[in-house]
């Protein structure tokens, strides 16, 4: 198979072993921890074009490019990584590590607790956007980069390039925030709540520990990801790819999915459960819900903003009512308030919060536009 | 106890039992129903000022008043109900039946099948908004009222009023469609679909035969109700009434209750999960789902509206987002279109969707005025 000349192609993931224990922000202490990630690009001679990518909610380490030539779909993110995309692979080194507690090869629920020899499951202890960041902190020290020039990420990937340059203000040089929240909404904590309590409410949750009884919260996890999806979608991008259309052949005057828009619920969430695990789907809701580093400030943004050095761009999307503009806007405008340097962008978008996935011209040139610009002007000061 | 004067006061139900078969849109037939209902206030010797009220999901024939001196809270719409309130029973006789389907006390999932002697439960057959609007015909010719002076609903209600309008146009003078739409959108299709997963999938729904078992779908009928309520409310609202307030003593870092809106859902879902049925939850989201009266007029909204003849009320409010101004608008739109004669407001309010429920000055200023002004026309008219 011939890849287009902007993929990356063919990637590998690779892993980091930390073989020390590991303090978390909860108090308790992970033995050891593994992290798999992927890169994209090349490390330079200065070490200082690295990029550090975070991932959302249901995200994984494979960003962009395929596993096998094969591969149906490639990583998330691919149209925005790759050569000549707004992540450059030719200009920048891009790392992108699977979250402390997912369930795509880093430990978590589904890997083994070195103690007992049998899976974490419900035992694998709650982690914390911050936890995320030093864990992410420890892989970077093992490539031998110093700093990031650029942490980036969308929705709880944009609250981990915040964290990181509120807690690591000397190791980032540019943090993109996008579609993201410097804390959630109570609205968005409820939608997290009723998520939580479908997957533990139901009978193969077993309080978590389904795995050895061979079982998994599906029916739990399915009403998870259609409440998630839903929200994730605008009401008017819904009238457009839906509307009211039915099934042919539907059959009427019953519960059974007739309309399209139940039709296509069932199927992403069916596939969705297929995959994912719903262990790490109640800790990732909970990590967000935890999130708000301007409690340590008595709740004022500005103050927590203040530690800050970095370059930063913050993008919304008009249509996304989970993270929605009004939220981002209330960060640039702490930023602002603490003197930070910050580019701020509302794209008009139909497309809801899933907008961040998708290749919307204005938001790529934004994000090409402001690393290409910022990397250049540090790349050049460095050579002066 | 001693009542406020604008209160209606003690109320007992009645029930009207129709005893004769009733076919429903379907194709299927009920052998037989019962409607209970209340009224509040005198019909007139002229007879012509008799208002139907028609209720939401989840509500009752119990809109207004009492039922024991020791009640604590009066019907669901009594702010609205009463002696000088802007239905004002020193001026109409209000009639507020519970739906059939529903869980109050007309026939429905709960009451018995004639042909077996057992509740109904699942093989409740499907009704529509229409049937409704039919059995409450019935209703209406047994209390020997001639024509509807109103006909007032909130949400669901509303589309019943508008469904009076449509398929009876001689028997309404005056239609108040409150907080309604006049078709779903995919979106809140998508909710409804969502809730009633989650009683599906409830190992205690048993396939909707729960009752005989000593049974119900209680976490599901909760995470339905947790979903349900989230979308009535408006981000604001929750905003300023939960914001990420904790319990106090909140134990950290699990997935129990937390956040104050945690407990508040928890809350409300218990309560109503203990005094509502499953299955009527099912029917009367599905009867959501499927009205739409234009889709007979190859979906011309003002085709439809075409035949209506009564004067109309629309009344939306700002921050409702699961019927939103916009569906309001396009129904006022319509009437426009086909020259019905229509008053609107869009009224400000930061509640929600429950803003239909609280008494809101402007929204209930204007359900005064308009029935007022129209109905003195209507009498003076009839008494010249």
């Amino acid at each position: 198979m011939q890849f287009p000349q902007d993929s990356v192609g063919v990637v590998t993931p690779a892993k980091y072993d930390h073989t020390q224990p590991f303090a978390l922000v909860s108090g308790k202490e992970l033995p050891e921890f593994s992290l798999v990630y992927e890169t994209y690009g090349e490390l330079n001679p200065a070490r200082d074009n690295a990029v550090l990518v975070c991932h959302a909610l249901s995200g994984s380490h494979h960003a962009a490019g395929y596993h096998q030539e094969l591969d149906a779909k490639p990583g998330w993110w691919d149209n925005l990584i790759g050569p000549g995309k707004p992540i450059d692979t030719n200009r920048f080194f891009v790392v992108c590590p699977n979250n402390l507690g997912g369930c795509h090869g880093s430990s978590g629920p589904l890997s083994n607790n070195p103690a007992t020899g049998n899976p974490w499951a419900a035992d694998f202890p709650l982690v914390t956007v911050t936890d995320w960041v030093r864990s992410q902190r420890l892989l970077r020290q093992h490539l031998g980069i110093e700093r990031w020039c650029v942490v980036v990420g969308p929705s709880l990937g944009g609250m981990q390039a915040l964290q990181w340059s509120i807690e690591y203000p000397d190791e980032v040089e540019l943090a993109v925030v996008i579609a993201a929240a410097p804390r959630l909404s109570a609205q968005n904590i409820a939608f997290n709540e009723i998520a939580r309590r479908a997957i533990t409410s139901d009978p193969d949750y077993h309080q978590g520990h389904y795995q050895h009884r061979n079982t998994k919260p599906r029916l739990g996890l399915m009403l998870a990801r259609m409440l998630g999806h839903v929200t994730y979608l605008s009401d008017s991008l819904m009238h457009q790819k839906f509307g009211r259309e039915k099934k042919q052949q539907s059959g009427q005057f019953s519960y059974d999915p007739e309309f399209m828009v139940e039709t296509y619920l069932h199927y992403q969430a069916d596939k969705f459960a297929g995959f994912f695990d719903a262990n790490t789907y109640l800790l990732m809701t909970r990590a967000l819900d935890y999130y708000d580093p301007a409690a340590a400030f008595d709740n004022d943004l500005a103050d927590c903003m203040a530690s800050a050095r970095c370059r930063f761009l913050v993008v919304s999307f008009s249509s996304d009512w989970r993270f929605s503009p009004a939220q981002s806007e209330e960060l640039v405008t702490a930023m602002l308030k603490s003197k930070r340097e910050v580019s701020y962008a509302c794209i008009d978008s139909d497309k809801g919060h899933d907008s961040f996935l998708l290749p919307h011209g204005e938001y790529h040139r934004m994000v090409r536009g402001f690393l290409q610009f910022h990397s250049e002007r540090l790349w050049n000061t460095r050579i002066a």
